[in-house]
């Protein structure tokens, strides 16, 4: 089944809205009720194609995972995925990760995934990476207090610019790996462009960082 | 003039005891009148043969350095150098760096330097890490509030190891460099290790971080 780019990708995601959302604001503060059990939730912003996010969600059935895109496009590869997968621990929502104060309560994201978000290279574009802090600041209030962010990347320029956002932004570095696939690094779940950048040589870059206490 | 390995190192040191000193003690909070200006203090600690220091000193007459470093082989070949230079604004001093607190008074360093440290990559030899937690309070008790420490290394278990400490220390990471020598950084002033390293092809790592304000 192949949805992407079909003129019926709203119709499909209508038709499934057990699943997933395209406005989560009714949701605010009421997640839980969209899984099967009550349990810590973990998002990943950004998702792409959703292999991460749906893998996570297989091995961590304890975990309610919400996976969270702005293209339709990619979304709808999520959506075929958990389609097939059934996976009553995870929720699609198909916004902009910059407005997730809008779809999330204080304190009710218990772990933030970030994975190989845009580089946007261009120092003039710096407001639109993840690990912005005006992203920090969003992911920070719908966390609980002490929250974990863990976030990979192939992209040099990315990962040297998020440790010293992180980190001005008050947030402290548990971790870090360097060459992620080159460590004894356990239980790593592939993203589709790690595949992709990991299988031309690239090391792969990782941080787990934690809020203040709140 | 290679005085390395020849019996008279220690006789050498005390001949030119206007450049070096192996007990820092007598000028603990008195350092500014060694130099035969008043200006900051910036310190290097593991100097190893001095390259880095020397030429730092040349390029920043306004500065005022001192070299630390514990191994007397190492230190007579910065005196060496020092011997020809005769910087105004260059002491050495012959000392181990986790006692730095018996030789600068509270507040008397404004910048530190880490270069190319030993790595000591097993766990259980962590506390000898010139970047663990009991060094950096040491470095931190002699700064100035707001202090800075650049460190460089080629070595990843080290960096990553470094990032962390830091960060959880309480210091702010100010920029990060994975790759100096592929960076647009300018004024990079390269160490012996870092020549030896760099033309092996490794990338070398950069990092400037702050101490919180006192
Ligand atoms: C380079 S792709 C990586 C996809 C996936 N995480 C992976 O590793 O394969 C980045 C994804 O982030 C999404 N994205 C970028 N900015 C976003 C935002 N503000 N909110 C939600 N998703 C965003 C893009 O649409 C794209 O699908
Ligand atoms: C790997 S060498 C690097 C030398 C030089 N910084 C360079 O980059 O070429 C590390 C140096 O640090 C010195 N060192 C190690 N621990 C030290 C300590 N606790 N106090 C002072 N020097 C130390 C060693 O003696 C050695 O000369």
């Amino acid at each position: 089944m192949r949805l992407r780019n079909k003129p019926g990708a709203m119709e499909t995601i209508k038709d499934n809205s057990q699943y997933i959302l395209t406005d989560g604001s009714l949701w605010k503060g009421k997640w839980q009720e969209r899984f099967a059990k009550e349990q810590p939730i973990h998002i990943e912003v950004g998702s792409g194609k959703g292999q991460f996010i749906v893998e996570m969600a297989k091995a961590h059935p304890d975990i309610n995972y919400v996976s969270i895109e702005l293209q339709t496009n990619a979304m709808i590869s999520v959506l075929e995925k958990q389609l097939v997968e059934q996976l009553p621990n995870l929720q699609l929502l198909l916004v902009n990760g910059a407005d997730l104060t809008d779809f999330f309560a204080e304190g009710e994201v218990s772990q933030i995934y970030l994975n190989f978000s845009d580089p946007w290279p261009k120092k003039k574009h710096a407001k639109r990476r993840l690990t912005y802090k005006t992203f920090l600041k969003t992911y920070e209030t719908i966390s609980k207090s002490g929250a974990q962010l863990h976030f990979k990347t192939d992209n040099q320029g990315l990962f040297e610019y998020s440790l010293a956002s992180l980190s001005q932004y008050g947030m402290v570095l548990n971790q870090v790996w360097l060459d992620l696939h080159g460590s004894d690094y356990e239980g790593n779940i592939m993203t589709e462009y790690e595949e992709k950048f990991s299988a031309k040589g690239q090391p792969i870059y990782r941080l787990e960082a934690t809020f203040k206490e709140k």
